[in-house]
């Protein structure tokens, strides 16, 4: 028998990025092309199926081989449905039967998942997490989204939305979020939301080495403020440390609620490496109890942006192993 | 064939509370006594198979109608390894196997538990939460214990202590918790620091109708404190509701955590009834997100202060249907 591949793909408001993905996780092949969301989700979705098809064909792969297709998408989803279901960077797409849609256009069992589970996924299989059958991911990204795994399966909650980090609450009455709470964590420790804040404080007066960078960019990204803290900008390390001292408390939640063995920090911020790590180590440490020796290893991620098609992938590979390869739309009502 | 028991014992620092429990959790025979922890782990475990031994006797129970024996204690625990680790309110115990020394003393296989984990187990099967897979109680005590079920299981965690929401951190830098850290949701809304909190308050030189009390009795209790409320005082009312507020603020931490779909408010404070669950919810509402529709429903406890005894028994009972009766200390080194 030839080799067998599973297909991931990553639907994002900016890209969809699309691979062949072997049984140990390895990339085959990998194709990314621009989110073209309004032109409308049944549009979009044919041109991705015939993508996946391209690709299968390009590659010389029987379509026996392919074990499934797995689509990681951001939510909120009806996964037991197989729908996306009204995704903020999707404008437009709404009740969208996407795993109906591309198992018509591709003959394979279709899996849908919540990008973040999907990341978090392919940290267990293949990641940073790989051997550990608990870990929860952070993807500090634009915002802040999260997964878990247990006991090697992802958490879903009965509502299909578990595992949503990123809004909860850090701050009683804190900063408004995008959800509609206040005092979300990613108000205060997303890259996005960090390089904002510390846009506002210069355009206040604020003296940093980071005013002259606004001044000729305009603007600037979570990166340009982890390297001017790393050169002593003072404006920058009191925000760059603010923002790991959230990710830290984050963490002992995180820690109290699932006890998970490893807790993966990935997305862009993860790009500034140990200054990130040290810093939220430093103060997890100093925040979490000393009562019980519970506390989770924190990593950086080491799949970096690969990481969502990868679990998507893996989700496919793991509906082939289970036998559990039915389409999650074939229970759509 | 007779009527089948599980024996659930409910050990805690000041009472041992134990039980025979039918299969459809009745209660057959209630026994409470007093925990001399001080007199030693041996000679209490002793005791309490006596007292097992002595509740199936009483009521004509054959040894072969009873199904296991759960054990609910407070943690830390080594759940797989049947150990009772070192439990704040049980000075001197120290990885004491209690689950070989009851089964030796009893013939009885024995489960241990946490007791908040028992709690959660009891609401799941014959409690607020019967009829759903997902769910979190939330035993508002001296502390705050929490525990979770997830389709239908304890949640636990890698390191065996999940679900320790009372820990989480609600305030940054916030107040001093017995257990080392800053800022936990016990500090802020748990009956026996409202109390603390308010008789601070009152020796400060704030005005209010427990002032009286105080004077009187020396102290008084969060059950005062939410009459007092209830009766107009200002004081009282604006503590009571800052521990409704950071209550709420847990559910909205919960949900995004676990998303359950019953969270289940228990233990002493609960006994003022619609006024924690109708401030709870009100202060919940305004501050969960509006984007998804995935709110838990808020309900009170049904079992009141049995909940832990009940759920060990279920604990016992679960082990049996499973064929997984197995006793918890046989994995142990």
């Amino acid at each position: 028998m030839s080799r067998q591949i599973a297909v991931g793909i990553d639907l994002g408001g900016t890209n969809i990025v699309t691979a062949l993905v072997a049984d140990d996780g390895e990339i085959i092949a990998i194709v990314s092309r621009r989110t073209d969301a309004a032109r409308g989700a049944e549009c979009v979705v044919g041109e991705m199926a015939d993508t996946v098809n391209s690709l299968i064909s390009d590659n010389s792969i029987a379509l026996e081989d392919v074990v499934g297709l797995g689509i990681g998408t951001p939510g909120p989803l009806r996964l037991s449905k197989g729908y996306i279901h009204r995704p903020a960077n999707l404008p437009g797409w709404e009740n969208v039967p996407i795993c109906q849609w591309l198992q018509e256009k591709t003959q394979l069992p279709v899996q849908l998942e919540n990008d973040a589970n999907a990341a978090a996924y392919a940290e267990y299989w293949v990641g940073a997490g790989k051997g550990s059958c608990d870990l929860v991911t952070l993807t500090l990204g634009t915002g802040i989204g999260a997964g878990a795994i247990i006991d090697g399966e992802i958490l879903r909650g009965h509502f299909e939305n578990a595992a949503e980090f990123g809004h909860t609450i850090v701050e009683l009455d804190g900063r408004p979020c995008t959800c509609g709470q206040r005092g979300c964590l990613e108000q205060y420790a997303s890259p996005g939301n960090i390089a904002k804040y510390a846009i506002e404080q210069i355009r206040k007066g604020s003296e940093s080495s980071l005013g002259p960078v606004l001044k000729a960019n305009g603007a600037f990204d979570s990166q340009a403020i982890a390297e001017a803290a790393q050169a002593g900008d003072s404006l920058a390390d009191t925000i760059w440390d603010e923002a790991c001292r959230y990710i830290a408390l984050a963490c002992v939640n995180v820690q109290h609620a699932l006890n998970p063995e490893i807790l993966v920090l990935a997305g862009g911020m993860s790009k500034a490496g140990d200054f990130l790590l040290g810093r939220v180590r430093q103060h997890f440490i100093s925040r979490t109890w000393k009562i019980f020796e519970d506390k989770p290893r924190i990593v950086l991620s080491n799949l970096g942006s690969n990481a969502g098609v990868v679990g998507a992938a893996g989700v496919a590979w793991k509906a082939h192993r289970s036998g559990a390869a039915c389409l999650n739309a074939a229970t759509a009502e």
